[in-house]
């Protein structure tokens, strides 16, 4: 038994609390007493706020090679993607582990104290299989173990180079041999080979639309409702994604997920950037997960989802870093807000409780924990604290914590986060 | 005579120099040395990357107050231009002096080394003047030289409480008294009681056209023409505005501007988001500044102004933290792009070093001080150092290194900032 007393802390409610005592067991909350004004003598002292530790819906880990080589770039997500490949071309099993160990001691420095990883380097450069088929999976999962971070591996499908305008699947190219298993049934093979642990699970995802047929995506649909795992593709990030969509399938990419019955509460459509309104019906109908990635949804220029929508339809809204320019959930979090005033000119389209809520247990929901992301009893026991002392938050009253912590903390305001009832990040 | 050695500092070109000596006296860069990568004895170091320091060409210190108590709002612009309204009602200068000390401490702190402080809380609560007209003006002037940030106080002219749908100037409303002279001529006559200074300039503004007629703007663009001094307006920030100056005038605000002759390199138009091709002609043509705010325009739902288009016209762009909600002028410099991607799904519209001019020399000259927001020989000693060692920018290639602060510090990376020579920020 550990215990734990927090200055302030969000329980769920429209306020934070005062005082709270966390005890924490077998990483789980066991107890959360409110308004004890005196930490005890045992408890280790959280002073400021103490968050639910965010998850960090959408990370592919590699992309911080990227970071400030390619994001004053000109041109669009597909020259970008140029520039991606460039760095994935060149990534041996210890390169991956030692980026994983940076960025993901990053994110959990940020707040984050769980991430989806997006995993699809998969193989050896020119697609050679490595001798441990899931030597790369491994290298980054050691990582999240090695930071203490809370992983969920998305282990992704990626057979076909896109679709070219007669409709036609494209073969890969040099660097995405190294993603593609060659079949769905191959890919479940090597899956087969990841076992899970208390601070690690095994997701699936399929990259797109345009890199897996829709017999692929029936399989891993499947896999995946076996498994009760969770399941992720991007969904519409561009307009050309869309384009193509209908030109192969004469379907939009949701429509077809939904046609191979991978929609769901286990589901997570990553940007939903473009989508139409029967594309956010079936979102909502299906109570699937959308995750956005505000900050690199700037930097790609793909432009504003529709988030309001989305929620009023009854989807679950959650944030991802994405291409790790930022790692910063405050900013991710209230990004959802501020992009969207500026699409529709109105303030107030997300309450400050459910940007936390996006952050937090929506995010942790969406890679297959959906005991975390809250602060009671029985929950995982994975939280972060920020400081009220910095520049950007001294002098906050009471009643404006909450708000003040979306609307201006940053990544540098944390001071420790704790995952499975560790502290993982302190400074 | 004082020296910083810089790590790498960023001279005006494409790439940041390795190992700079900058030498100053009397406030005033003296000698610049690159290529010197052993430190002199005598030099004050300075480890990461310097800069120019940032100027913060729109503040309305007193919005500090408003933080994380508005930005959680719904509704619109106008309703949250009531719950500001409530925070102006009640400050004296006492409580104006001590905002000042923390917000401008807060940019120091942020790599802001100058600001422009939109002042038109002039008088007492109801309208009563002050027995010293400039109290209220000076207890910023006093909190500015306190801190050491370098201030341009850009008074205020305010005469009328907006445009009715007839077109007709509305009567000042309870708290708007405070903010009004009654003429432009008793404005002047209190503003020649103010005097400069070597950190010091006094400028001149006009709230907008919702609240000044075309006589009185005409008096002030005089004032200032004369006084060689700055001239601010907010222009276009909604689309309401636009359409009470067509109802009242006939024209936009650009336009009615261009006609009462305040436009020019002096001019800055803060905002500049609803903009029509005419006002972009005007504005470009007149080599006039247009101030963005974008962490505020995002917060105000006020939209996405025409960055590119304002440039590609001949307009010069530059920053400001606005209603504070966000101090941070990496964050503002990157939204300049970030925001421009959103709206047209294309990126690279703004060049890493444009967006560095836009924060640094095009701020400073749009707020009086032409000579400064650079690093060479006969500018002003103002500048700021971020570490390299954050996780944001840490394993940072010197050729990234440009890119990266742009694209990836925060304003919790600066270490040092130096204005008139002197250290006024150092963690």
């Amino acid at each position: 038994m550990t215990q734990f007393w927090a200055e302030h802390a969000w329980l769920g409610a429209d306020l934070a609390e005062a005082g709270v005592v966390i005890t924490v067991a077998d990483g789980k909350i066991a107890a959360v007493v409110k308004g004890v004004m005196d930490p005890p003598g045992e408890a280790m002292r959280l002073d400021g706020l103490t968050l639910p530790g965010f998850a960090n819906g959408h990370s592919h880990a590699f992309h911080r090679l990227l970071r400030g080589r390619t994001h004053a770039g000109s041109g669009s997500f597909w020259t970008w993607r140029e520039e991606m490949y460039a760095a994935a071309a060149t990534l041996d099993p210890d390169d991956y582990h030692q980026i994983g160990l940076q960025v993901f001691g990053e994110m959990v420095a940020a707040g984050y104290s769980a991430v989806g990883e997006f995993h699809y380097l998969h193989h050896g450069a020119d697609g050679t299989r490595y001798e441990n088929r899931n030597i790369m999976g491994d290298a980054l999962i050691a990582a999240a173990t090695a930071v203490g971070i809370r992983i969920t591996l998305l282990d992704t499908l990626y057979l076909h180079g896109g679709i070219d305008e007669s409709g036609e699947f494209a073969d890969l190219d040099a660097v995405q041999r190294r993603f593609s298993d060659g079949s769905a049934e191959s890919w479940a093979e090597r899956v087969a080979g990841l076992s899970e642990g208390p601070t690690l699970r095994i997701g699936a995802a399929v990259h797109s639309v345009r890199a897996a047929d829709r017999t692929a995506i029936e399989a891993v649909a499947t896999w995946a409702r076996e498994a009760n795992a969770p399941f992720h593709a991007h969904v519409s990030e561009q307009p050309a994604e869309n384009t193509q969509s209908q030109a192969a399938f004469g379907l939009s990419p949701t429509q077809l997920l939904a046609e191979a019955g991978a929609l769901g509460t286990r589901f997570t459509a990553v940007h939903g950037t473009h989508l139409d309104d029967r594309d956010i019906a079936l979102l909502g109908s299906s109570s699937s997960n959308v995750c956005f990635c505000p900050t690199t949804e700037r930097d790609l220029a793909d432009g504003i989802g529709p988030g309001r929508s989305l929620v009023k339809a009854g989807a679950r809204l959650s944030i991802g870093s994405d291409s790790q320019a930022i790692v910063d959930p405050f900013e991710e979090i209230r990004a959802v807000e501020l992009n969207e005033r500026l699409a529709t000119q109105v303030r107030g389209n997300h309450s400050v409780h459910e940007l936390l809520t996006y952050g937090t247990a929506n995010g942790y929901a969406a890679i297959g924990w959906p005991e975390g992301g809250r602060i009671e009893v029985g929950a995982l026991a994975d939280f972060t604290t920020i400081t009220l002392d910095s520049f950007r938050l001294e002098g906050t009253a009471p009643a404006h914590l909450l708000a003040s912590a979306v609307f201006a903390a940053t990544a540098s305001d944390v001071t420790t986060t704790v995952v499975d009832g560790q502290i993982v990040h302190t400074d």
